[in-house]
């Protein structure tokens, strides 16, 4: 388990889509509980799974505990536990000692585009890539688990 | 992940106690989610933890997808995530093909004994135990999740 701090911001889509690494990984998600205190998300990332348990937000760090499992109950959970799915395509891009993931989702707002950093620690400080717009850390409605 | 076939039954306590074995395992449980159609309980038995998602009973059956996870992990989820938890002692019988699990519990309901018997099929026949009392498999009240 661990702490997890992240940051996230929105993307200037038309700078991102100029830089943007040609590969990315296809991501597809759904939440087992959405209560805002313990997320559940159940997750498959290219052919890895996992299982994903997440305490509340507190300013930009939270607890969160992951556990890689088998993608054949990824899918049967899925289905049977998650009426909604998100389906995006995570790319990586990595600047300094950092690595940025930068979602572009599919579903179910397409188009949206989300970079995210997770730091060490709170007040680490990190370089703004071009494509890097306004912090959204603290919206609700940029939380996977409020999407859907 | 597997289907689930479990019958459960109360148990005379008395004839229990002359007869049962000397070792149990104590488990202590809690939920991190208690909706009926998909429960996550996070487990520590013994020296072991489990991470398991379960699905809405139906008959005698039931999906579930268990994982291992660190005891760590588990207790810091169980005091994070979980307000009430589970304490029972459970133990182990085999009779023919089967291995009975009875659990004693400590709380939230001391004294309660109920005994678990796992099949292949739902029709499967096994030999009832001495102590066995009535069966209890579609009371909700005897659900663990719905006793705390």
């Amino acid at each position: 388990m661990g702490k997890e701090i992240e940051r996230k911001f929105l993307v200037d889509e038309e700078i991102w889509s100029a830089l943007k690494p040609q590969k990315g990984v296809e991501i597809i998600q759904g939440y087992i509980s959405k209560v805002p205190e313990k997320t559940v998300r159940v997750r498959i990332k290219g052919e890895e799974a996992f299982i994903t348990i997440k305490g509340i937000t507190k300013g930009v760090s939270r607890s969160e505990f992951e556990y890689p499992i088998p993608k054949e109950d990824a899918l049967e959970m899925l289905e049977e536990f998650c009426d909604q799915k998100i389906v995006k395509t995570r790319y990586f891009v990595e600047q300094g000692n950092y690595t940025w993931e930068v979602d572009e989702f599919d579903s179910p707002q397409p188009g949206l585009v989300l970079a995210e950093i997770e730091l060490q620690n709170e007040n680490d400080t990190f370089s703004r890539p071009k494509w890097l717009l306004e912090e959204v850390s603290d919206q609700p409605k940029y939380f996977n688990s409020n999407m859907i």
